[in-house]
């Protein structure tokens, strides 16, 4: 792992446990044993570390609106395994958590970016529904609306679980939710 | 109107534009025409303001997770009828969400407070789940699954609207959630 790489994810961390706002380059550069000065000389600042960990997270598929298009490979079980996955990286899904509900704040860095993600994201969702399930789903609901109700169950559910993991089963929430769509509902 | 009030109700328009961590007692202050002493004097702290704009929102009904229990007057149709309401007052949604979220990370005042109230909210929403839809809804999903995945379609909804308020029309996919649970589906 190189420096810069090394700084992003301590950058992660911190963003995990202060949000945007409360995170500060020095709390960073403390972390990797820099110098606030040697942090800016990779990151000129602390919106610069935000956009390039957001970036990260859609290079490394950390976040399932990160995922690549509908292109086939996607389906409701891979999202399902996501949820499954979310379970063990508590880190990650807290701070995106707390950067999305942060980004509709006044002027905040990252709003243009979770707006394009998260519409982009309806966009593949509502195709991966429509090959898997077809256009008529229980209760006359559309794939269209099926896609943001599914990000948001996703969203929604992080943040249960985030304040009492022990109440809140995700996964098998999740895959509750995937039986209301007529989802094959699998073993466990 | 009294003065006290009128520092919460400007606290929470703080908390709404720049979340928990970025408000100052100064802002709050400024915006109701007082020093920070002022401010102070009725607010011994940020902390204790965050504790009373809670109460104040518990008081008021001002979200859903702060209804009553299931005495028999709350009807699915009833919490349709706030997520219809809520698309009229951003800024309401806005802090919530915003305070929900925040309040995951580490040491947040309202840890507590959030983890509760999601606790026992989904106890009343089970129950009036059940009352309304029996115990075996579609998919084989309990009244204990479908309460958390109402609350998680909620605040999903509610990021997503407020990032993208023309595309997401919060009411219409709430409506659409209600039915694949096997709720009549109201006209509108």
């Amino acid at each position: 792992m190189n420096r810069r790489e090394e700084i992003l994810l301590a950058a992660l961390d911190v963003f995990a446990e202060r949000g945007y706002t409360g995170a500060s380059i020095a709390a960073v550069a403390e972390r990797v044993g820099l110098s606030q000065q040697g942090v800016l000389h990779y990151f000129p600042s602390k919106d610069r570390l935000l956009a390039e960990v957001l970036r990260l997270r859609d290079e490394r598929g950390l976040d399932v609106i990160a995922l690549p298009g509908a292109d086939g490979r996607i389906t409701l079980d891979t999202v399902a395994s996501i949820v499954e996955w979310n379970t063990e990286r508590r880190g990650i899904v807290q701070s995106f958590t707390v950067l999305a509900a942060e980004s509709v704040l006044e002027g905040h860095p990252a709003a243009a970016f979770f707006r394009e993600r998260y519409g982009s994201a309806r966009g593949w969702m509502a195709e991966v529904v429509r090959a898997e399930l077809g256009d008529a789903l229980p209760g006359g609901v559309t794939p269209e609306q099926a896609a943001p109700l599914l990000f948001a169950v996703m969203d929604g559910l992080q943040l249960q679980w985030l304040l009492a993991p022990d109440e809140i089963d995700m996964p098998a929430l999740f895959r509750a939710f995937l039986a209301l769509l007529g989802a094959a509902r699998p073993a466990g």
